[in-house]
C-alpha cells in the first residue's frame, strides 16, 4: 500500500501540476462559509476537503477522536489529541482522496457535501495562540543587522553562536492573511533631535518568517530535548513579522523589541504537517562551536522550503524582491524548542514559534527591507518606476513557500497583508 | 444610602481589624473545595462568599448577566461584561454582607451554602492569561540595575524618562500563589570563562511588583488614551517577577530578558478592584521631562499601597527583607497601557500588566535581592544567622501588599511561592 507521500499517489479529484496543494501535502486550517460555521479543512488542489461532513459520516470511525473535534474554530483541540491522532488522520484523508477510492467519490451528492471550492470559502486563523516566540536563528540576518546597528567587527553578539536568541511576542496582534494592517504610530527619536516625537512609523518593514505551532503540552519545570521535539511540533505556517525599524531603533534598549512588533504579526492559514515535508529534511549549517549537550540533535532537522516575498503596489502587479529558504538557518527548530523548554518553561498546544528573519547569503536572498535596502540607504526600484525604502501605505506584502523535488510540491500557499494608513 | 468604600460600613460577618478583607475591599478570585468545582467568589474576612450560589438564589436579579458567568474556572467571561457591571456586582455584595441587610443572614441554612471559610477553600489562577507585558517602571529599581550592569554616569537608557519601558513576557508560566516552583536550568557564562556551561541557576532571585488585570479589549489597530486606561482596568494583584540573574546576563542582548524570566512569575490570587482601590489614589512623581501628549493624564494614577517581602527559610520563620510602596512608581499604570495600545497592539481581556521590580529610594525598599544584596556583594543575614545572596532551594518567598488609611484597610493577601531544587 501507498504511503501518503507517495510521489505515485494520484487524486480522483483533479489537480494543477503547480499546485500548491497535491494529495502528497494535505495540510489543515479553519475555514468558514455562508453556509458553514468554522470547522477543521484540508487544503486539495483548488478545494477544501470539510472534516467536520467527513466526520458526520463517520468516515473517520477507526480513530480514537471525538468527531466534533473538527467543529471548532481553531485547530487546538484536533492537535491536542497528539501525533499518532494527527497522522491517523492524514492517512485516512489520503486514502479517501486517492484514485480508486469511491468512499466520497462514488456519491456525487458526498462530494458536494464534502468539497467547498477554496475561492468560496474564508480562511480563518488556524489556531488560538497562547504563546508566541519570536527566534532570530539566520546567521546571515543577525549578522547584516549586527553590522548596521552595532559594529561591523562584531556583528554578532557573544551568545548568538552558543544558544538561539530570541524574545517573547505578543500574541494577541497575530492575524491570518488577508486582514489588513494599519501602520502604526510611535515614539521615536531622530539621531540629530534633542527630543522624541510620537507619530506614524516611517521605516515600515516586513520580516520572511516561518513558524512552526505546538500540539503537546509540557508541565512547568519540564524540558524538551532537540529530539523529542518532533512529537511536540504539528506543522508550519509562513510568518511576517512586521517590524517598525524607527520605533524599534529608539525603544529595543535595554529590553528588547516591543511595540516595534506588537501592532501586528501575519500568518498563512494552511499549518503543512512536519509528516508532508519529511522528504525534504536536509542537513544544516555546520555549528561551531558545537553546541552545549542540551542543544545537541541527531538527524536532519533543517528543511529544503522555497521562500520569496513579493510587493505589490496599490493598483499594480505583485513583483518579487526576494527569494530564499528555510534551510539557511542556523539554529533548526528542533534546537528552538529545546531552547525554549531548557528552563522548564511550560509548552502548550497552539504556541507558535518563529524563526526570525530569514536571509541567505546574496542581497536577493535578503528577508527584509532593512537588508534589502541597506538601511534604507540603496532603495528598491519596482518596474513601474517608483522606489521603496520602506513600505508604503496601500503596499500589499505576499509571501510564498513551496517544498519541491521530482514534480512533488508541497506549497504553504501564502500570507498577504495590505498595509492601510494610520489610524 | 452608604457606598461600597464608606469606612462606616459594617458587615454582619465577623471581620477582625487587620484583616485584608473588610466589607470595603470585595475582591474577586476563583477557588474550589472538595464540594464545590471551580467558581467565582468574593473574600469577606475569613470566609468567600460563593457568588454561583448567590446567583443561584437570583440575588443578582436586577443586574443584567447571566448567572453561569460565576460558574467558571476563570474570571475572564465575567470581566469580560465590563466595568458597569462589575461595578453592579460589587455594589450588590456589598449590600447582601452589610449589617442588618438579612437576604442571606437571616436565613442560616442560605449562610452554610453562601460562605465557604478560606482555610478550606483551594484558590486558582483568577484569569486565563492571554498576553502579559512587563513594564520597568521605578526609577529606582531601572537607576540600580543600570548603574551595576551598565554605567553609574549614564544609568538610565536614553528612552526610559520617555516612555514607560516594557517587554513581552511569557504567558503560560503565571501561577499562583501556593505553586511551587522549580529552579531553572540554563545556559550562563562567567565573565573569565572562554566558554558558556548548561547548569542550576546559581543567582536566583524575586522581583516584588504589582500587575494590572484588564477587562475590557480593543481592535486591533485602536489606541485608549491614559484617562481612558480606568475603563479598561479590572483591578490589580500582587506579581513576584522570579528572574534567573546568571541567565539573564549571559542571554538579555540583544533582544531583552527570555528564559531568564519564563520558568515562572506567581501571582495572588485575590483581585483587588481599582473601584475599591479609590480611596488610595496619591499623586506621582513629578515627571520630567514632561512627557509626549499620548501619555499625558488628569488627576491621580498612583495608588499608596504597602508592599513588603518576607523570606521564609525550610522550616523557618518568614523574615521580612523588603518594604515599598506601590507609588514609588514613575510611570502610572494609566500611561503603561496607554503606551502598551499606542501603536494600535489590542488589548484582551484578562492580559496581565506588570509594573516592573517597585523599588524605593532606600536600601530597606528595595523590590529584589539583586538591589538588597547589591550585586550579591553584600549579603542578607537572617534572624537564624544563614546568610544569603539570592534565594537559596526551599526557601519560600511571601509578598503581601495593602492600602490603608483610618481604620480601613484593603489588602491583597499574599503570593507566596517554595523554590524547590532544579529538575
Amino acid at each position: 500500500m501507498l504511503k501518503a507521500n507517495d510521489p505515485g499517489l494520484h487524486s480522483w479529484i483533479e489537480i494543477a501540476a503547480d499546485s500548491d496543494f497535491p494529495i502528497q501535502n494535505l495540510p489543515f486550517g479553519i475555514f468558514t462559509t455562508p453556509d458553514r460555521d468554522p470547522r477543521v479543512g484540508v487544503a486539495i488542489g483548488e478545494y477544501i476537503l470539510d472534516l467536520c461532513v467527513v466526520a458526520q459520516h463517520n468516515m473517520f470511525e477507526l480513530i480514537d477522536l471525538d468527531p466534533n473535534v473538527f467543529h471548532r474554530p481553531y485547530l487546538n483541540e484536533f492537535i491536542a489529541l497528539g501525533k499518532p491522532i494527527w497522522r491517523a488522520v492524514r492517512n485516512r484523508v489520503s486514502e479517501l482522496l486517492r484514485n480508486h477510492n469511491e468512499e466520497i467519490s462514488g456519491n456525487s451528492d458526498l462530494i458536494r457535501e464534502c468539497l467547498v471550492e477554496q475561492y468560496k470559502a474564508q480562511m480563518l486563523i488556524p489556531v488560538q495562540v497562547p504563546n508566541y516566540t519570536d527566534f532570530y536563528s539566520s546567521i546571515e540576518h543577525a549578522t547584516n543587522v549586527g553590522t548596521m546597528f552595532r559594529d561591523p567587527a562584531n556583528a554578532l553578539s557573544p551568545n548568538w553562536k552558543h544558544l538561539p536568541v530570541g524574545y517573547h511576542g505578543r500574541a494577541s496582534s497575530i492575524v491570518v492573511s488577508g486582514t489588513n494592517i494599519h501602520r502604526p504610530k510611535g515614539q521615536t527619536k531622530a539621531p540629530q533631535a534633542d527630543a522624541p516625537a510620537f507619530g506614524s512609523c516611517r521605516q515600515l518593514d516586513f520580516e520572511l518568517e516561518v513558524a512552526f505551532i505546538t500540539g503537546r503540552e509540557t508541565a512547568l519545570g519540564q524540558s524538551i530535548t532537540p529530539d523529542q521535539a518532533d512529537d511536540y511540533i504539528f506543522g508550519l505556517v509562513l510568518f511576517n513579522d512586521w517590524s517598525a525599524r524607527d520605533i524599534q531603533t529608539w525603544e529595543y534598549v535595554p529590553l528588547g523589541p516591543f511595540l516595534a512588533k506588537s501592532f501586528g504579526s501575519s500568518i498563512s492559514p494552511w499549518v503543512v504537517t512536519l509528516d508532508a515535508l519529511e522528504p525534504f529534511k536536509v542537513k544544516g549549517p555546520e555549528q561551531d562551536p558545537r553546541p552545549l549537550s542540551y542543544l545537541e540533535f541527531t538527524g536532519n532537522h533543517h528543511y529544503d522550503i522555497n521562500l520569496e516575498v513579493l510587493l505589490q503596489p496599490a493598483g499594480g502587479r505583485a513583483n518579487c524582491i526576494s527569494r530564499s529558504n528555510y534551510k539557511y538557518m542556523y539554529w533548526n527548530m528542533n534546537q528552538q524548542l529545546a531552547h525554549q523548554s531548557s528552563n522548564g518553561c511550560n509548552i502548550q498546544v497552539g504556541d507558535v514559534y518563529a524563526s526570525g528573519t530569514i536571509s541567505g547569503s546574496t542581497r536577493e536572498s535578503y528577508g527584509s527591507m532593512l537588508e534589502l535596502t541597506w538601511g534604507g540607504t540603496q532603495p528598491i526600484t519596482l518596474p513601474d518606476g517608483t522606489q521603496r525604502r520602506f513600505i508604503n501605505d496601500h503596499d500589499t506584502i505576499i509571501m510564498r513557500g513551496y517544498a519541491g523535488r521530482n514534480g512533488t510540491r508541497i506549497g504553504f500557499g501564502e500570507v498577504r497583508t495590505k498595509i492601510l494608513p494610520a489610524i
